[in-house]
Parts: C-alpha cells; sequence; structure tokens
C-alpha cells in the first residue's frame, strides 16, 4: 500500500474534528477491483463476525440502507446479507482505518453470521503447538 | 472469491474435531499478491485494533514466533509489528474464516497499535446523517 496523502492529512487532526463524508468516500483505497475489506463486528458482544468486500456502490447502499450491503466477488452482485437466510446486519456504526484501506463496521447480527449456521465466521482455531486446526461449533443448516 | 473445496469439506464438521495444520495453510485462499487479509483484535478489550497482510512466510514467523509479523506491502519485507515503536502484538489465538481467506488474530497489545499513537488504527468515524466523518483521540507521536 502506498501512503494515502489524504489520510496522512488527516493524522494529527484533533479529536473532534470532522471532515465531509464525500472527500474520505473520494480517497478510499479502493483496490485493482475497485473493492475495500470489511471488518463486521457484533456491537454488543464485540465478536468479530465476518470479512467481506465493498465497492463505492455497495458502500452508499449499506449507508443508505442502514444494513450491511457487500459485493460478493464470486457472484459479482451486490450481496445483501440476509436477504435469503434473513439473517441480516443492521448498521450501528462504520469507522475507515488510519490509512483508509479497512472498513469497520459495527453491526445488530441476527441469526447466525456465517452461512454454516456458526455465530461467525472465525470458527477454525489454529493450535500450532500441535499442529492442528479445530473446528468449533456445529454446523446448523 | 471462488469457493474453496478445502474449506467446503470442513464446513459440516463437528464441533471439536481438527484437520493436521499444514493442510489448512496449503489450502488458504492467498491473493494473486500471495496475501491474506488479517483482523488484530485486541484480546482483552476485544476491539479491532488493525487490518494488515500476510504471506505465507510471516503467518509462519507469526506462529513460530508467537507476535505479530505481517507482510509491508510499501516496504514489500516483513513488519514485526513494534519493532521500531515498541508497540508489539503478543499472539494470544489465531483462526481462519469458513472460506479461507481471513485471519482472526487475539493479541495482547502493548502500547498503541496505530502508527498516530491513537490505541487502534479505526479513528474515523462516519456520521452520514449529517455528511461528515469525525476524527477520534488525538495523535501523540
Amino acid at each position: 500500500m502506498m501512503q494515502n496523502a489524504y489520510f496522512l492529512s488527516l493524522e494529527n487532526m484533533a479529536d473532534g474534528t470532522n471532515v465531509p463524508f464525500d472527500h474520505v468516500l473520494n480517497n478510499l483505497a479502493f483496490n485493482e477491483q475497485g473493492l475495500i475489506p470489511v471488518i463486521t463486528q457484533d456491537a454488543s458482544t464485540h465478536a468479530v463476525l465476518m470479512m467481506a468486500w465493498m465497492n463505492k456502490a455497495s458502500l452508499l447502499k449499506t449507508l443508505d440502507e442502514q444494513r450491511m450491503v457487500y459485493w460478493s466477488r464470486s457472484r459479482e452482485t451486490f450481496w445483501r446479507k440476509g436477504e435469503s437466510s434473513g439473517n441480516t446486519q443492521q448498521l450501528v456504526s462504520l469507522s475507515v482505518d488510519c490509512d483508509g484501506d479497512a472498513l469497520l463496521c459495527q453491526v445488530v447480527q441476527t441469526g447466525a453470521a456465517c452461512h454454516t449456521g456458526r455465530a461467525n465466521c472465525f470458527f477454525l482455531d489454529v493450535d500450532y503447538a500441535h499442529a492442528k486446526v479445530y473446528v468449533r461449533g456445529d454446523a446448523s443448516v
């Protein structure tokens, strides 16, 4: 990642300072595919639920609809989380990181975040000392 | 993201089942640059501290050294977090997500995670209703 001059210019701003949203939006470090990684965290349990991707249009839909709308890289279309499963994610807050190349969203999660039915997607725990990876939780779909 | 057959094969395994670490490692969905996104979370506060990238070698160094060793895309070298600042991240646990294309690490963070001196990197809060983005916290470096 090259340093992003716009985000560099924000670094030393004081607590509580604000800048226009469209400046931030237009300087986000979308990758070559026009995508930015999004971390989704449960606003109440603080569990990290999943990581997915947004393009500029899905980010704006997320903010307009106040629910998580990712970009599906496999289906190449908007992915309104929970549209088929009912396991929606209501947006609580959205933050941008220091170099403008990642987003963090706090959500109210309905049901399971993971398509396997597990509460979150990070259910494979590495036990490096024993050279094993453990499955946590049972699938329920 | 195409579906990853290896990770599909793990989905329905029961709670507590294990598989060899090297199978997981060799099937991780590193991108075209050989990188995988890593979410770093404070093991005690559960704050999401930052998002960065690892290649296979930096992942193995992280596990061997039990501290976060990212891959710096700008410097194209290993990035032993805290090597210059002293703000190291001791690894507590490392998990892989359902489709093998993201890692979640719990860490003990020494000092600030963000290079600006703020506790974490996600200090730009979007206030979409007012079309503003607020800076949270003061820089201290």
